[in-house]
């Protein structure tokens, strides 16, 4: 989609700050599948795909967006959160089965900034996919020929383990994948 | 993210074809949220955001998309599904609590075309949110300046009724509301 640079920075709060668990505690829900009890078979025994746990969208101005999702769609909005550490301020849009996650950069060297300089009004940013073992699942993307954006496992912005593939290998998607 | 020219077809399967419900049928779930028990308070009284529906991601060549998301990641994928009504071939990523949407264009003037002429690679096109009553929510969008990319609510390619908004009124995103 025209990405000159990939982002690689993760998008979402971190754990301790809770802000998003605790929307989720108010909700009961009944997780439809997780990866302990996995849907695919697996293209790997070493390791299984599991559920969609966000989209991310880039935006130029958090607080309309923010402002979107909310008064005009009547989504579920957390307030701003500054995720310093990631470059980026997070809004969290509780769709129930899933989350949006709306990013606007934080501080220098966002890995957003580039992102939202080619792509003025926002877009989709990334999906996030969660697996059940992250070091499996890399090392057999890696023998397969995807290109892993970074050379080691790293600690994404919800406080676990991810890696980013590359868009190239992805259908233009930025795929990241998370240990659930 | 570039475009040009919006996309509005929809981009599902016929109903009628049922491939991705017997996919579905095959895998007990709990729906963690309906439309009918509306987890968000709206932002209006007349109607009520619901799940993502699914993420549609164009992509230039289908059966190496299809072999990337069922070989390398083992995600449960559908067969191709034509749907020549609305200009694409589909195929459908089962990733548990929503489904990517894997779209390639069909015959002439498919709604896809376009955006893979300036995204050789292919990227991420739409997303898709369930609503409960689309002519309520047509209304109401309309009412806060929302532009809808069709003067009227159409049936999509899931056999359901839908509208698109404008990606400039929603963070240069495509969004496709359906009626659940």
């Amino acid at each position: 989609m025209g990405r000159g640079r990939v982002a690689v920075g993760t998008v979402a709060v971190a754990s301790a700050l809770g802000l998003f668990s605790r929307l989720q505690t108010a909700i009961p829900t009944v997780r439809t599948f997780s990866v302990s009890q996995p849907l695919h078979k697996g293209a790997s025994p070493e390791w299984n795909l599991g559920r969609l746990n966000h989209v991310a969208i880039a935006v130029p101005d958090l607080e309309k967006a923010m402002a979107f999702y909310k008064n005009v769609l009547g989504a579920q909005v957390s307030d701003v959160v500054p995720v310093p550490e990631h470059g980026v301020s997070v809004v969290f849009v509780n769709l129930g089965n899933t989350k949006m996650e709306l990013l606007h950069p934080l501080g220098n060297n966002s890995p957003v900034a580039g992102f939202l300089q080619k792509n003025k009004v926002g877009g989709m940013h990334h999906v996030c996919i969660e697996v059940d073992d992250i070091n499996a699942a890399m090392k057999d993307l890696k023998k397969k020929k995807i290109r892993i954006l970074s050379e080691e496992v790293k600690i994404g912005a919800h406080g676990k383990p991810v890696i980013f593939l590359h868009p190239k290998d992805c259908d233009g998607v930025l795929v990241e994948m998370e240990q659930a």
